[in-house]
């Protein structure tokens, strides 16, 4: 990914594991919105105070394509980007690899639409435009671990 | 577990493992709560009636002994009963078990406040205490699986 | 879904969903095992005796469309169907509905290799063929909860 | 806690939240491991290499106080400390608090015990025994966060 994405790290948790000894499927959505967060943080607009203001994200679609395994205690990074998909949805893509060798484990995307908290739809606003577009032209030092 | 307690059956997801082969430990809370649950309903008052009606229901303590494995696609039995603690609390007691052997997998408690949504405390309502004086006379065929 | 499906039965736990509201969306992918679970239990080869023959599922690649809200203590239906994509893969196909109103909840699939324990690559196997073709001509009666 | 505890720092994710809109209770238990994990590192013996050894600590008893919330998004410390409970268990102590304000979310333990990979019980080994001691006298400024 290019210049305005964000960097999480992480280390797969025991509980994280199955029984076949790599991480759990379900777990990567759950890391994806790890990277969700911290890509919101780095433009400025945390979710929490997205949420504050009345502005929802619910997910519409998810897709992961599982490259590689990660195991307990791995430390992993998950790089993630965002751009709008059509006007009225915003579209998150993650890159989750091995901290020490780069080797993908996880890649994919997840759909969401902007919502107020009881459902309606929104236009996406303009303040979360603005602070995408200055996020894609940003820089990587901005990354939040 | 006597007369008045509830009976939960489920079966051991993939997702419930870890790698040493056996549930997550996490997991027994999360299986808790799906004794609780069915317990209230089996007493006639829903927790998501509860709910609705402003009783909330936090958990303010919880104390789990692990006493045997369970494997993925194990179907176990979750057995819950409960009686007032103090005059302020409710106590959750609950065994968890092998249902084709019997074996206990694990036991515990978990003890909750009343509360209103604010988190404020509540003094806990007479029709709750009623439910569940019915329930400790109630007997196992009400249970729902 | 047609003839060759399975149907399982469950309902939203409590820590299932999120300050949303609703549940939360890693939830869908621990859901979609289950529905496999039972598919692969109706046509006679259990997931857990394929581990113990040696033949692992891991998965692929995985989509979901989030297409309608489930709160805590509604009860959901998945059905689940299978079929190969091309000749080295498995693919899964679930539908998650409200019981009580059929109204969609989360559609995807999920697309597995075949390995033996260690990750080496194995050709599906005969036995499985036949008990996954059995299965797609099979009823739904066979359905297991 | 005292000299030798580890701190462990995590953000609450979304997915821990739940429609109490505070994190969910077993997240607590997921929590405790993670504290665990960075108190084995600190003391030279990292869990992923104790069970390489063969030496898995399976839990067999856990204990929590839920003691105040934790919201989406909010930083939380983990302190861990441990110490021998008889001749053949170890006792993990956690403490989470906010990071921002240092309020107590939870306090609590548990306990292991020393197994091989098949479940028979070991002699806790010398050399955790004297990693745990050394621990015990080391200083803070080792934890790893």
């Amino acid at each position: 990914m290019g210049d305005g994405s964000s960097l999480t790290r992480l280390r797969v948790r025991y509980g994280e594991t199955d029984q076949m000894g790599t991480f759990y499927n379900a777990r990567a959505l759950e890391w994806f919105e790890c990277g969700r967060t911290d890509y919101l943080r780095m433009i400025g607009q945390p979710y929490v105070a997205m949420e504050t203001r009345g502005v929802y994200l619910p997910i519409i679609e998810a897709r992961l394509w599982f490259r590689g395994r990660a195991r307990y205690d791995d430390e992993l990074e998950i790089s993630t980007c965002a751009c709008m998909s059509g006007r009225a949805r915003v579209r998150f893509d993650m890159r989750i690899t091995q901290s020490a060798s780069g080797r993908e484990v996880v890649t994919g995307y997840t759909e969401h639409a902007f919502t107020e908290a009881g459902g309606r739809a929104l236009r996406p606003p303009q303040w979360f435009l603005e602070a995408m577009g200055r996020g894609e032209s940003g820089r990587s030092e901005n990354a939040i671990g």
